[in-house]
């Protein structure tokens, strides 16, 4: 079947509004921090999981490359599209369909933004924990593709942990439905697993079940400097246990990034002095009054003990965004030039010496350059960026050697939280094994015989 | 090959002590609450991974099944054995290699016991939360097998949540190592997902790297009562925010199992009358002293809003231990003769209607029967007993029936915690839609072609 009769079979299955061409689809961004546009045969939007089921059938059976898109916010180019590919995106499934305040589980189509359903479980007394910048753009359909992380993972761990349940469909338009709604199912295999971090290669997710928390009643939060990494290390885990149950962030910051986003251009104030190493830390709890005379107790009595060298904790509300805001100003980079913003994981007790170790060397091949790093350590995560005047492929290809070649050594990881998609496929192999990537493939295979969903992304077949 | 030619093999390659045949096989008992034996070939006792994986290479190549062991605590005959089945239990693969005290990470080998771990992080002032009442004798390879749960669900989450990486043989000897440490990995697909509640028919699980939790420096516990369900459960959404992030267990008690565990002959204190409805709930904080004020003043404000009748707070560790160890006297129930324990799960706005319409149904068909309600609400977990004087086959097919009849229309499963294995294969399809239980036999096919790893357990192919 050729594409065009393909497309023309979506247009009546769909009916109007249901499938773009032409300018349609070449005036959308491909991504909503890119400059280029979307190429693709056509955009399908269903509105039922039934019509992806029927899409997918016939993509199936035609051999026909789709390529699932949510809210484009990705940072790993997981859903850029040839121009003979079929976009399917789930922008008219965007229904939340049920929240359940008993058993604090809220049911939505893949296509609702994660602003909207934050929202809504906030107009229920509750809160859906995930939180990134792109809250407002990204879908919670993206978020389990890919397994999103964001600010709050230490707490409340990665999207996987907030997914109860999950209906996907399957490269032949099999309807997978496993729609949990308990904390405890032992009953088979928990299929959607298969789903969630996949990055759109296994299946299309179409619905989950997702799992609220108590709204926090209170929230505290500071920045504090200490003498060095270890200092840091130390406090987290004394913190944790000072806080039990409520530390909710704790953002490292290098000297390097703190002058950056605290400088005048910035619009940020400069609540410390210059140190070492600076912790942004964060609560949520239960009881303002009580929370913030333990939060000053608590650090009080970290700044008697050395650990931390100075601390400034937020009085208000206003306080605390103006705490975050240094913290997310990121974007200050960009004030160089073009610049690349790097993602990798390892162990905590490895950082040290590899923070050293990668800016050091930057430093010294590029002395012109700019470069920071900051990161949200308790998950071993850390985030560089790199800006050396001109992005061009000999200088990413230096600043990525430096970056990723000592991480397969170390236990650590090419993607902490942004996946794999095209842009890290060729890194994949330094962090997981011949063995691992064959399972993924024989995964791949099996699931998507025809590699229509997706193809080429994360690895090749 | 004969399986005679393939336990001599494996004795040559495992050594003296290798492998275990006639009575030192027979002697065993087929569970640790069973009263009979293993029957199977040979107990094959590798000391490394190396060694699992020839034994699976030699046993895919010759269709020999084998079933793992841990410490044998299942509930639900997934480690039971036929007589030409070779055991392959990894009692000699139980080392701690590591414990990263700034990672807060433990790398143990798979048959390491619950308990050990739980001591080892708390030599280092951490805690690993997975708990439950076999810790003395299950193993962490046979806790990631069911995925177990146990008491601290509700705060914690169940074991998966507790695994960074694992290391699994697969059918055919492949070694799967995926030791990541880091709470952050999406590099490519989340493997360590296929071995985490499969009951060892996807692979073995030979290591696993946990993620530690600090230990808590303060527990309060309360036994409260309440007038009835629906103020129990709006009493758990309320303490989970007044106690945020400390919340720990949250255990109901119908009055049938409280009179029974509060029984002259259980040996446990009574401690409140009479009411509709119990729970034993449970906080881990940081702060003794405030934490204590802050739970009395949490529950007298209960009480004085009503959603409390009556509490008793405990005032001391042994207290704390008296409440449990109430909780926990559940083979009270083998006082009337034979019982049966049953675990099922089901949405928390469905359980007043269901666990009346099950004990009135038993009560009903069964005048003379004992029957008891108690669960994990929280985590959507109840637990019944039953029984009915002698546990023949026609009693149980009555009562399984009122049991697990209702689940599937109301988004139940048969199965909370305890896994499927061969008990309740039977009711799996009640409440796993044939979709999925394909793509269960699907990746059983792909992963171990030849049916080897624990065949017939959770479905047949």
């Amino acid at each position: 079947m050729s594409l065009t009769q393909l497309v023309e079979d979506f247009s009546a299955l769909l009916g109007p509004g249901g499938v773009l061409t032409g300018e349609d689809v070449s005036s959308r961004a491909a991504g909503i921090w890119r400059d280029d546009f979307i190429e693709a045969a056509a955009i399908l939007r269903p509105k039922t999981t039934e019509q992806v089921s029927s899409i997918l059938k016939r993509c199936h059976e035609a051999g026909q490359p789709v390529v699932t898109h949510g809210g484009l916010t990705g940072l790993v180019e997981a859903a850029i599209t040839q121009p003979a590919d079929l976009v399917l995106s789930l922008e008219r499934m965007n229904a939340i369909q049920a929240v359940d305040t008993s058993g604090r589980t809220m049911t939505a189509e893949a296509g609702t933004p994660l602003q909207a359903i934050q929202d809504e479980a906030e107009e229920h007394g509750l809160q859906f924990p995930l939180d990134l910048g792109a809250r407002g753009s990204c879908t919670i359909g993206g978020n389990i593709s890919t397994n999103a992380g964001g600010n709050r993972v230490f707490r409340y761990g990665m999207t996987r942990a907030q997914i109860l349940g999950l209906e996907a469909v399957l490269a032949d338009g099999t309807v997978v439905s496993s729609m949990n709604e308990m904390l405890k199912n032992n009953a088979g295999y928990d299929l959607k697993q298969l789903f969630i971090g996949t990055e759109g290669t296994l299946g299309v997710v179409t619905r989950a079940v997702l799992r609220l928390q108590p709204a926090a009643r209170s929230h505290q939060a500071a920045m504090v400097a200490c003498k060095g990494f270890s200092d840091v290390v130390m406090l987290l885990n004394e913190l944790d246990a000072d806080f039990a149950g409520t530390l909710s962030a704790f953002e490292v910051l290098w000297p390097d990034f703190y002058q950056m986003v605290t400088s005048e251009r910035s619009g940020n104030s400069k609540p410390l002095g210059d140190y070492p190493i600076y912790v942004l830390l964060d609560t949520l709890g239960s009881d303002q009054d009580a929370d913030k005379s333990r939060f000053e107790d608590v650090l009080g009595s970290k700044l008697e003990s050395g650990l931390i060298v100075d601390a400034v904790i937020a009085q208000s509300k206003k306080e605390i965004d103006e705490l975050w805001r240094i913290r997310d100003s990121v974007s200050e980079v960009f004030q160089w030039g073009p610049a690349m913003i790097f993602d990798v994981s390892l162990p905590i007790a490895a950082m040290k010496a590899y923070e050293h170790q990668v800016m050091s060397q930057w430093r010294a091949d590029f002395p012109n350059g700019h470069f920071i790093s900051f990161g949200h350590i308790a998950d071993g995560n850390l985030h560089f960026a790199a800006s050396v005047g001109e992005d061009n492929e000999a200088n990413r290809t230096v600043i990525e050697k430096t970056l990723y070649e000592p991480l397969g050594a170390i236990g650590g990881s090419v993607s902490a939280e942004h996946g794999i998609g095209l842009e890290k496929k060729h890194l994949l192999a330094s962090c997981r094994t011949p063995a691992e990537i064959t399972i993924m493939k024989t995964l791949k295979q099996t699931f998507d015989p025809n590699n229509i969903l997706n193809p080429g992304k994360v690895f090749d077949i």
